[in-house]
């Protein structure tokens, strides 16, 4: 669909996109138009992985200028509330974020946004390891909340994009050892390759079933787990493995009631922590990349031109590969 | 019962117990004879809150002597493992705990006790204040595990003595407000005598409904909440109560599997997080009560010698007033 | 002087001053017209201890309507930089800044501030209570970058303004015993009466000996010394004094170099921490002056009208009483 | 010399030595006879970076058995005090600790231990790697306190082994770049090898000068620095060098009293925090080296075994190569 191109407000830039990922919520309300309470009701541009070139700067902009390669944040915050001042402007509740109604996204020709929220990309930084700050945001968000931290032993649940940069993630953060759980062998095997020291395909056992054979591999209990698979039965997993005063980070989301033994978890002192998106990630993920301590590059397993954008999702929505890259540029189809 | 006096070990205090407060534990030991895991297989001595004086002092002991008067930390570790190093002994799994099976309490005329784990007490704190420093130990410690902080609004879900004696320590570190809940209305009633801003009598009222009437009463949601009735319905109040980012403490403990709106607490950034007993409190709670920032004394509603300790029993079943306290010093009945 | 009243600007509101309290650093531009690099290059408003009653609101205001009753936060971010993002807005390079060069402070019958750093004051806080929040905000900081907590020993060297608001502050917080020392007995004096429970006046003794007084008179050394002088011999005493594993904050600025026993803090785990103003202190500071957990008022020693300025500089500049309130609204003198 | 071949007490264990590496203390003490207040005032025997088999166990050991292989925290605190219980122990003041006075190293044949601070290595894990986990600690723990974490720029000031151990660990940790800085160029010639992304050779250039290169290199101030030089001007550098809010690890000790930049510090709040030894680290050290995240072999450049002592201890003198080894065991000279 043509859009007009839009006049970026004071502090804001306008940007001439260059690579989106798809995420598994952008095919939601692709497919559904909703998520939870959040409800399309007028079309809505998706897309919120995301990278572009500056086109245009708003009058009080002084940090970037045109011709700037930018990696964007997509929750931008709209207030100046008390969870901004804390430095939690995730949780401020009139945020602005990409394609989550009713906001539009970023995935289109041209698209601006707040300029504070878009990061300059070194040159060594492509535009897609540039897009792909936004997934690998959440798996740092999650590992910090979690208090991963040197020599420590994790177990994350789930190896889908999430689980795989919560492992990259984990292990540049000093892990020492991380086990993968999923129901699929695919899946164990992409873990294998970008890290995990151990890997276990989960069946019909019991959540501490799973537990133990975790504690068996390791050695002793994982010091945090982050959970990002949402199923019930995972998070009872993820609570009876963890350690005494460990941490169980809860990244996947799963039904509005959840049955836990949050007994065991209590009177162990295992934490119980969720991450609503990330906040604090932008400027350290781009220092990261820019210094090849994590390689993001091989999640990239498919490519669209923006024209072919249905494919794209069709793709992303079979569950082939792991990230499908849109590139919106005509002239620039580069990673 | 008669049982020989014991001869303290090298790292060990003999001690003429003094004061020795009745909890729900002894009393529910008292009755069923288990509580979870922990059960009752041989006599059992009772008794984990209490003060003494120094008989006796084992050959290695340097900082006590005889005639010392000292308050019991119950929980003293036997070995020095990971645990204990990282400053959670509480979570040594070997841990002697008075009165928890099979370890013995110190409901007795004499008692031994790792003397490490007694702490000497000032002329200005009475014996009971002394007894009185192991439930408000659970208050500490959850209060300092929630991270309540100056100027918080903190909700305390249970108005029984450990309610109670964190709405003290809330206070004491600077809450501006707490709301304390409660079936019982003699039990708030109590509260606000010392020193709760608001109560609420829970009836029928959906958790929803609850959050919704502390939200009203303080004109925002509480920063923390600690929960201390263990009622699955409190629980998740707790959590549809407590402002985004905030901190829900699980002190009371109901029954194994708990259905709790995981989603609403990890999409808004409420970690939930238990206590066990607690540790690193004594100390600190001797320099509050020497210098009177702290009130403990109105919870001692009865005294009985330790003649009367099934009569005393029998008072705090029936729930009669706060804290029954047994005197185990035939010569000094003071508090 | 005669301005125009200023237009507020979208996010920003006018405001009608009541109540301006006179800050030690308003004398010194007032006499000196620089603090260190700070530096007076053309007339400049002075007064950053406020409050008033919204006039007018900018377009974009919503929290606010005329007729509000508030106090101000006198530095509000121009940027929404890398420090704010944290929750560390005061280290953002290019905030504004009541009465710092070159921007203008709030001395004045009409002001405009930044919205968002404009809090609405409940009618239990007077004005006079909510000016009161900036001085008052800098113990806050302080004490929370110390970490004082419950059962704390601290030391605050210096019984001026800033030393008894970190003096109320620090037993807000739960502290078992404050010592405060100070070169003037009448300083002293008024230190007792606020609430410390030793003070030491200071002479010519060594810092290790007034380091042992401190000790000597808590019995143990402070887990926390909060240094508001900037004398050299005070932050050596506030190092020599501190326990090992503990904090001493840098309120006070002296000369540019400063010889410290590095060594006698680094060896000893003694962290040294500075503040710069203060963040996040408005709101809770508001909420414990409303639930009336901390006691200001007694602070306020002399108010004069504001065409009565200068006569008040003199006054504050003679070190007369505590604080100097200057009363800028004609129709209302009150506190 | 030789000793009667010791008895293990209770909670100790006999140790068969195999690999111990010579400290810049130790070289001290055996030219000097003291370091500040630690005077060596009989013979002594020397080491403390050592590793070796059990031979014999107490009677209350659980955790070992005669033929495990076994790297010794030197320091093993004598008493369970308030610094052992909050998780400090390093602080505790009666804490024994190998080869500082009076307390023996072991650098023998045979030499007994305290149980708990000997830690079972798995195979994969060397007897030298195992040795190396003393010095690797100073590195961990002074990143731990510094707060190194993911995306950081990290300053380390000084190239000698315990600087290269930081670099590796501030690595391992996730720091995105590393700047060391040096006298000579053959040190820091050997931080690039082991890992730097950059290197600075400091002649007499002012502090503020190299802090400004520093910036230069890396293209921001660096968010922690880690001094481990002792010497003023190098601290100075730290303190000018770090980004406000950031923290500098003060790690070398120099002359008693040090002259520092306080104010620039304290206003630009860069933490100022000291390390005594280290605590925690031995686990998750083994952690490390077990599952290959970290390479410390290539600090071993020399070996010598236990006759040859004399020739060790000169080799170490001279600052040849970076580690020297003596092999204690005349059967395995193995690393």
């Amino acid at each position: 669909e043509n859009y007009a191109i839009p006049e970026p407000g004071p502090n804001e830039v306008l940007l001439k996109m260059h690579s989106v990922g798809i995420c598994g919520s952008d095919v939601h309300y692709w497919q559904h138009g909703r998520i939870g309470d959040f409800v399309v009701k007028k079309p809505m541009v998706l897309g919120h992985e995301a990278s572009g070139t500056v086109a245009k700067v708003g009058s009080m902009v002084k940090h970037l200028k045109p011709g700037d390669r930018v990696a964007i944040e997509p929750g931008a915050p709209r207030e100046t509330d008390e969870f901004c001042k804390i430095g939690r402007y995730n949780l401020s509740p009139s945020i602005f974020f990409c394609a989550t109604p009713p906001d539009d996204g970023n995935l289109s020709r041209f698209y601006k946004h707040n300029a504070d929220f878009c990061y300059k990309l070194p040159d060594s930084v492509t535009f897609e390891e540039g897009a792909l700050i936004e997934p690998l945001s959440v798996g740092i968000y999650a590992c910090r909340r979690g208090g991963v931290s040197l020599g420590n032993k994790v177990l994350v649940c789930g190896a889908g994009p999430i689980g795989l940069v919560t492992l990259l993630v984990a292990k540049a953060m000093g892990a020492a050892q991380v086990v993968v759980t999923d129901l699929s062998a695919a899946r164990l095997s992409k873990a294998k390759e970008v890290g995990a020291d151990f890997t276990i395909q989960v069946a019909k056992e019991s959540p501490q079933e799973i537990a133990g054979k975790v504690e068996g591999l390791l050695g002793c209990k994982p010091d945090v787990t982050i959970e990002c698979t949402g199923a019930e039965s995972s998070i009872q997993t993820g609570i009876y493995a963890t350690c005494s005063g460990g941490t169980v980070v809860i990244v996947g989301l799963g039904s509005e009631m959840t049955t836990i033994p949050l007994v065991h978890a209590a009177s162990r002192e295992v934490d119980i922590k969720g991450v609503f998106r990330y906040c604090n990630t932008w400027p350290m993920a781009i220092s990261m990349l820019a210094s090849k301590t994590l390689n993001v590059k091989p999640l990239v397993t498919h490519r669209f031109p923006l024209e072919k954008a249905v494919e794209a999702f069709e793709t992303s929505k079979k569950g082939l590969g792991l990230k499908v890259m849109i590139k919106c540029d005509p002239n620039d189809q580069n990673p």
